[in-house]
């Protein structure tokens, strides 16, 4: 079993961080993805979409996208739980983490490949919607602001797989400079309970 | 037990047609997007980014995001399983279902939402990305195309929440123009199996 991935790209970093909970260790085989090493004939069969991280398992058989990595290995080393127990919290955590993907991780995503240019030799830039799509990013950090008044985690008393996410969204959204200040009062005590997690080193 | 939605979205139909599949019958409510009847305060207190569908539990809990949705039906109402049934069957539906979301319903929505400006009103529209976006759903066709050629359904030999997503987004594509053609020959075949299945009205 291995995983293709990159080590500065924030996608890969949560797969890690959640292998890191759960104790596993693994193979990790490391692609420039701005030489287009994931491009290649040999990747694009292994993902048709081109990107990391992907789960190769031992059968052959590829897992690619982050969140389905994870609930591969929710499935198969099923402590620390971090996708949900019961039918209620399994979908409240599947909530969050998509609100997070989409709202937070994925506008940060688009922030940052339409106003750097980074993949122009695959995509065509469009700056002003990464202007736009930074400005939601910093949008749903207030929203983020107000969850984290209330509830200890970002899906409840519980730390879950939204909160990783959330963490390497927020980490990886310093490179188009959006950054948490004094008014984020609550994800600020929650960014250093779940920074100082030995798996946020992951 | 009730959801929030609106008729002709795209999103609470997929939650329509896999409820429609588990047999489940369900209260709906319906909200006009267009007069912004999601944005009110009552509605983003049950879902802080104001979309639909939003499933409201008889003990008050929301839980927002389609794929969260089906995922606490999945485990209230096991049968028939949609969303795979051991790890890996379960991690590869869950890459489909995520890969079918983000590359072609997501490109969808962000084609008519940025071409048309129908939300105008509450977010700036960008022409250039609405026409980006129509692109990249263009290509993943292709992607769905080659898939399948090799696979009955999206996920593999059954039906899932995969297909489910396809049919909707690509029904949804419509709006801007994005149809299915001749080349499209394995998608054809798989359309008109989904297409048929009674759940497809819902």
């Amino acid at each position: 079993m291995k995983i293709y991935e990159t080590r500065t790209a924030p996608n890969p970093r949560r797969v890690r961080m959640f292998l890191a909970e759960k104790g596993v260790d693994m193979e990790y085989v490391q692609l420039d993805l701005q030489k287009g090493e994931n491009l290649t004939a040999e990747m694009r069969a292994k993902n048709p979409l081109g990107k990391v991280p992907i789960l190769e398992l031992d059968d052959g058989t590829c897992i690619a996208e982050s969140d389905a990595i994870c609930t591969y290995f929710e499935n198969t080393v099923p402590e620390p739980t971090l996708m949900g127990t019961d039918a209620k919290s399994k979908a409240v955590i599947s909530m969050w983490q998509s609100q997070v993907e989409m709202a937070l991780l994925l506008q940060v995503g688009m922030c940052f490949q339409h106003s750097t240019g980074y993949f122009k030799d695959r995509m065509v830039p469009v700056a002003e919607y990464g202007k736009q799509a930074g400005i939601n990013a910093a949008k749903y950090l207030n929203i983020l602001e107000r969850r984290l008044e209330l509830n200890t985690y970002i899906a409840g008393e519980d730390f879950s797989i939204a909160d990783i996410t959330a963490l390497c969204a927020i980490d990886f959204a310093r490179v188009v400079d959006i950054r948490l200040s004094d008014k984020h009062t609550n994800i600020l005590r929650w960014y250093d309970l779940v920074n100082q997690r030995p798996s946020a080193k992951a």
